[in-house]
């Protein structure tokens, strides 16, 4: 069902990280639900966490595991939110045994959790699929890992990169999971990219802030917020190119790009395998006198229920997308500034049906599987894209029967 | 496929209104689609209306013609949205016609209108459907008039109530439409209330407001803001009441009693109605530290798509609930603070959890066709309710296929 969407065929190793799977019953019997991900000594690792009130034991515990990053342990099936004191002794306990087994500090381990919320973990089989995942640690385990943390995905998403940092190669890869519940105020779902850049810690976070704002942070599929959200980047150090010490340094930019790439491919992913989705649909809001509201209206847009039902039944039902930039939260928003395309075709302009439009034109572009709507508010210079799907009967199918 | 709610039995004539209504063709052929309301001298009438920055051509002119108010013309099956001055001049069209017919002022007359947003009004049909609804008026026709504006709407909403005011009785009688696109930033949709009761303007606007933030503007079916939502009340003064001046004057609680219970009535009847409705759910949060971050909270609650497919499921999936209150707009809220109930159920304590909570209680409360989510924020003393559906694969159904 997802949008122009299939497993990666090739996730290619990064030096310095080894991974490792394992089931442990927390979803259907034999499917993964464990990964472990190991960093050699020198790893800078950086993250971004969900903005919402009740953040989840294991995020608040990776917060505090934030320096001298070793290993990533994450499960799904089981989101250990909501689940107070007792969920951090669980996700600290799980975080105690992978740190005995591995001969590294308890605080030197990151958990992240996905699943159901509110239920406490079942920590004797995650510390057993651990002792399994750990001693099954290899250099190939992205694809696994990637479907090891899958919820209701129905593909595993992963990409890779290669790219070059003053002459020398650096190896990127990642891997996410996020299909509903996916508005991320902040990073999105679990999202985990390994590269084998060396690049100093607190830059390193500083630009995957960045990378965060326009990939994660631009897409939404039903404008829920996980308790849970993590976007994390491990850079090795064992690529040979020279350190990368400020944003000023040549090689900062091409790793821009190329995190940038894998990070976009994998939030598009997210989007692609968005619950129910039958569309791809990039929505572009230019002509704004701020970025701020260029997001309001698109993510007004992306998230109205009567537009997404309109994109589901590619119906060019413009009307609703005049409503919903109508209810957009921009201060003295004159419609008669404001213009519409669906991918070329110019619906309105002026806040007026445009011309030359017709019902046949915008009903074929939204025939497609992908498409762009674009939005000029007419009023400054600012721009911002966000990408989403449409609500379709299996998002509530999926929903409505997700516990049942 | 509304959740309790059946047509009224019997809406009471208002002394001083009399009502008209004609099938013009803009919906089925043989179903009547403009309604004309018109109100002997003497009438004060006020009115909220939508906050969209795209506002319908008839909202232009209804906010236009506010003073002196003799009649409404009311079309359903266009909304003259979207429409630009082509639009206005429509609508004006439209008034000059009645004004024409029944020997008023075009500026006494107020439009409104209701059905696909984008496209031309069909003067002509309007016009002819005005000068059959002018034949036909009379006191009796509510139950006409609130058919006449249905659009999605499976049930016609309306309300009456006899009160007393210093001795004397005052009759109220209302009819409302509306099913989706319901999120009153303002009003709702269209609702139009009439009383016999002897009231001031400027006062009686004022008393329209607070009316209006106690029923229309705290309802919401699916987040989505009408281009043309209208709430009106016409007072024609003929009661034998003295009449009231000020907040002071003892016949101004009665009134605003009287007429808040017709108003809730109406908000309810349209949440009842809303597009695929199965339940119908208050959610109520008590313990904030303002009355905003109360609304901001069940708002997030009751348009959350993931809480509102698990009401439909019937599935007490509570961190799904807990999921929307994190995600919600309220500055440093402790979730150690929360407590969460379904109708007496106690569903979570301090951010967990409730001891004694059992699924199978949750659930209970969740078969039901209506109950009530409270939240404490535990942090002030403020309280806020807002009433909501479900979202079901109806929703879908009917905003898929609306034009088609």
């Amino acid at each position: 069902m997802a949008v122009n969407l299939s497993e990666p065929t090739e996730l290619r190793p990064v030096p310095g990280i080894r991974l490792g799977t394992a089931a442990t019953g927390l979803k259907e019997a034999g499917r993964d639900d464990v990964a472990v991900v190991v960093f050699d000594p020198g790893a800078s690792v950086a993250g971004v966490f969900t903005q919402s009130h009740f953040q989840a034991a294991p995020v608040i515990i990776a917060k505090r595991h934030a320096q001298g990053v070793r290993a990533w342990v994450i499960n799904s099936g089981n989101a250990n939110a909501a689940t107070g004191a007792p969920g951090e002794d669980d996700a600290r306990a799980v975080c105690a045994h992978l740190a005995e087994r591995a001969g590294l500090e308890l605080e030197s381990i990151q958990p992240f959790s996905t699943g159901v919320i509110g239920e406490r973990l079942n920590v004797a089989a995650i510390q057993h699929g651990v002792d399994r995942a750990f001693e099954g640690l290899n250099p190939a385990s992205w694809l696994a890992s990637a479907r090891a943390i899958m919820t209701t995905d129905t593909v595993a998403k992963g990409a890779s990169q290669v790219i070059q940092v003053d002459g020398h190669l650096v190896t990127i890869s990642g891997f996410a999971k996020g299909s509903g519940m996916i508005k991320p105020n902040m990073a999105t779902m679990l999202s985990f990219i390994g590269c084998d850049a060396q690049i100093e810690q607190s830059l390193l976070q500083r630009l995957v802030q960045r990378i965060c704002d326009a990939s994660f942070n631009r897409i939404t599929v039903d404008g829920d917020t996980s308790t849970n959200d993590a976007f994390m980047v491990a850079a090795t150090g064992q690529a040979a190119h020279r350190p990368i010490l400020s944003e000023d340094d040549p090689g900062y930019q091409p790793l821009y790009d190329g995190l940038l790439q894998v990070a976009q491919t994998l939030a598009h992913a997210i989007v692609r395998d968005g619950e129910g989705a039958t569309k791809f649909v990039a929505v572009r809001v230019k002509g704004g006198a701020t970025a701020g509201e260029c997001l309001s209206v698109a993510y007004t847009l992306a998230e109205s229920p009567l537009v997404k039902t309109a994109l589901f039944a590619g119906d060019a039902n413009w009307g609703r997308l005049c409503m919903a930039i109508g209810r957009s939260d921009v201060a003295q928003l004159d419609p008669a500034g404001v213009s519409l395309w669906l991918d070329q075709v110019q619906v309105a302009a002026g806040g007026l049906m445009a011309p030359d439009y017709t019902d046949g034109a915008g009903s074929a572009v939204l025939a497609q599987d992908e498409y762009t709507i674009t939005v000029d508010l007419g009023r400054g210079d600012s721009e911002e894209t966000v990408w989403t799907t449409d609500l379709s009967y299996d998002y509530i199918k999926i929903n409505a029967e997700y516990r049942t």
